[in-house]
């Protein structure tokens, strides 16, 4: 008989988005003359830039043709694509350890985050900070790793507790953990770490031998100085790091779907047997037998980001978002919110004044303040718990919406009632 | 320490297509005045048709405009898309138990099958047919479900022998498996089942609580009129059975990237703590948390393959490959080869007269047949053994080549020496 895989039944339903939605929809359906504003979402508002939309026309075209038609491609992504990508986001910053050998083409974080676990053996601990990506959680849940939930917390899991007392940064752990999640800068905090801090974690890995995964989504909202764009920033990363990146925040790729993962010929580890296991062979593998590549037309308009016009207008994306960002901010602080992230990062971090003081537990949940923000303001907020019990009483705004519902949105902070 | 997954060590390198590649390499470069043609390759040669071409760039344009642009979409495939294949490829054949919710849309079969092993609970047995697409086997070798490998068998997984002696048709196991993959129109023998021989599968399927997963990426290629499109046009089948389908083979979309898998509502299954589990709610949790949907581009071309002028492509398409196989089959047969497939399907398997008696053993293996029609008619076909121990001697041509090329394969193969 057919067994499943229990892990599923122990996961509980996914409720952050879902009751975001539902709360959202409950709101409006009772207040059909109010327009909530949505400074919740993590998706982008600027269409497609027209460098973009050439190259997707371009190489339709070309797939009508016989001579332009492009059938299976390597799985690893095209190497047109994988030399723009090795030059220009690596070469060019002055990281000479990565090359299109160690790059693989997909088609998107989520994707392979969610796959990467396919790599793990049995009896490792996994460490993720708290706040967190909830794909790191559920993933390692549903394969098995993470024993049982207790109060919200998985007991085969080891929580990196990220607080106002540390700035939301996580400290590295006393004991051994084997793979690590890091995303920075940070989602939901905007946290950025520095060069000193990031090695602090290479250091450990490579003590511990230990696994860093190295979420690395919304690297190109950086502009501190100090703040590395790549781990490979970092001496020796390429023997410890895995680096995931997406063309989603950066170039509005989120309905184009297209990212890509480096997994250095550096990273190798040791089997049971006691050989030498490169992670490059094995994720090869893992792709080879079970993904057939990222379309050619998505590939093509890829590869169109790195030609000078595409270069311009990501620089353009990114600083829209981030002018919003850095407004939201602003705002927020004028009305006395703690405020955290929203620098090198689209995402602002926040705790209102007449929540309390922190330290000693919020006076509102932060489902409680989600209520409050959309009744009193009619605008839409992320509620940081979703991301992690250390985030209780926090609130995610993005700067992801357009200027003018940002502009809004603001007049509604300065205007309302709420501190 | 991290340690791997181990069962990644277990698995072989990856042979047969690579060594095809090598070997065709090798005699190239030996005898570069000499022209290869291609019969091996599984991959499409029709460019893309108008219709899709044309939905292509205006997806891509409005991608490019404010209401046109779509960010992150359902995971599960938009609706658009999700209700024309219920519609078409299933109500319109008077299969009424699938609806859209049944319906997740994917980059493509492979991802989906290699990812439908997150489902599986410990300890269940999995069977193959041998001869069979390599991805079944691989994909539960590295989730640890293989055992040992003796003789080129994985000792944890039940071969169904599929030889002429039955007609390359696998028969119902005596015990009991609890997942069993079914492809048909098979790759690589290009045999189908008939509805009575289908429903033996079913039947057994529903007798000992199996859960069949049914492999459709041929089903465009039947005309035979006892031959099911669909593994739900067998009563019940939505009980037990998932059905995989892609656009690869049918519309040229190798290189674009899009199928779907039809998990029915209806497929249940009990938990180790004796709960009824829906597949169809753990599939969509599997894909929501670690896959972002397929992109809207590609969704609204999928789309364009229900209009009528998509219709009308994909049935010139398939036309044009049948014909292929077709003449490729009359061309083996007239040199007295045995000649399987290439009626409802675009492969042709096949064994020369002057192969021996294949019940006592080819005189020449798979790779031997191989190197000889390179050699002798400069060829190059896909040797059987690499889908399993069962087709020792066999080869598989393709319809996919050109016609011109085919034409021409079918010259040499009829003046040739070769029996």
């Amino acid at each position: 008989m057919f067994k499943v895989n229990n892990n599923y039944a122990e996961l509980p339903e996914s409720y952050l988005f879902s009751e975001v939605a539902h709360r959202l929809a409950a709101y409006r359906e009772a207040n059909p003359d109010r327009e909530v504003i949505r400074m919740d979402i993590g998706d982008v508002s600027i269409p497609l830039g027209d460098v973009v939309v050439k190259a997707l026309c371009k190489a339709s075209e070309d797939m009508g043709t016989r001579t332009g038609f492009h059938g299976y491609g390597p799985e690893q992504g095209y190497l047109f694509l994988r030399e723009k990508i090795a030059r220009f986001d690596y070469k060019e910053h002055g990281i000479h350890t990565i090359g299109a050998e160690d790059i693989f083409v997909s088609d998107g974080a989520k994707s392979d985050l969610g796959n990467f676990v396919d790599m793990f053996g049995d009896d490792i601990r996994i460490a993720v900070t708290d706040p967190g990506y909830p794909v790191y959680v559920d993933t390692n849940v549903l394969s098995g790793r993470g024993g049982k939930l207790v109060d919200g917390k998985w007991s085969g899991l080891t929580y990196l507790e990220c607080k106002p007392e540390n700035g939301f940064k996580p400290q590295v752990p006393t004991d051994g953990v084997d793979v690590i999640y890091l995303c920075f800068p940070n989602n939901p905090t905007g946290v950025a770490l520095n060069r000193s801090e990031l090695k602090e974690w290479v250091d450990y890995a490579i003590e511990h031998g230990s696994l860093l995964i190295f979420d690395s989504a919304y690297e190109a909202y950086i502009s501190s100085e100090d703040v590395p764009h790549s781990i490979y920033e970092i001496e020796e990363a390429e023997k410890v790091a895995v680096e995931i990146r997406s063309y989603s925040k950066t170039a509005g790729f989120t309905g184009v779907r297209c990212g890509y993962t480096v997994v250095p010929r550096a990273l190798e580890f040791k089997s049971d047997s006691g050989n030498q296991i490169s992670l490059n062979k094995m994720w090869n593998r893992r792709q080879s037998t079970k993904f057939n590549g990222v379309g050619y037309i998505v590939q093509k308009a890829a590869e169109a980001l790195y030609t000078a016009e595409g270069r311009e207008m990501i620089r353009e994306n990114i600083a829209y978002y981030k002018k919003n960002a850095a407004m939201l901010r602003e705002a927020l602080e004028k009305k006395s919110w703690m405020v955290i992230g929203g620098i090198d990062s689209p995402y602002v971090w926040a705790f209102p004044e007449s929540n309390g003081v922190y330290s000693e537990g919020a006076s509102l949940t932060s489902w409680q303040l989600f209520d409050k923000l959309l009744s009193e303001l009619n605008i839409s907020s992320t509620p940081g718990v979703g991301f992690g019990e250390c985030a209780e009483g926090w609130v995610r705004f993005t700067g992801f919406n357009t200027y003018e519902n940002t502009l809004k949105a603001i007049e509604r902070i300065e205007s309302g009632i709420l501190k």
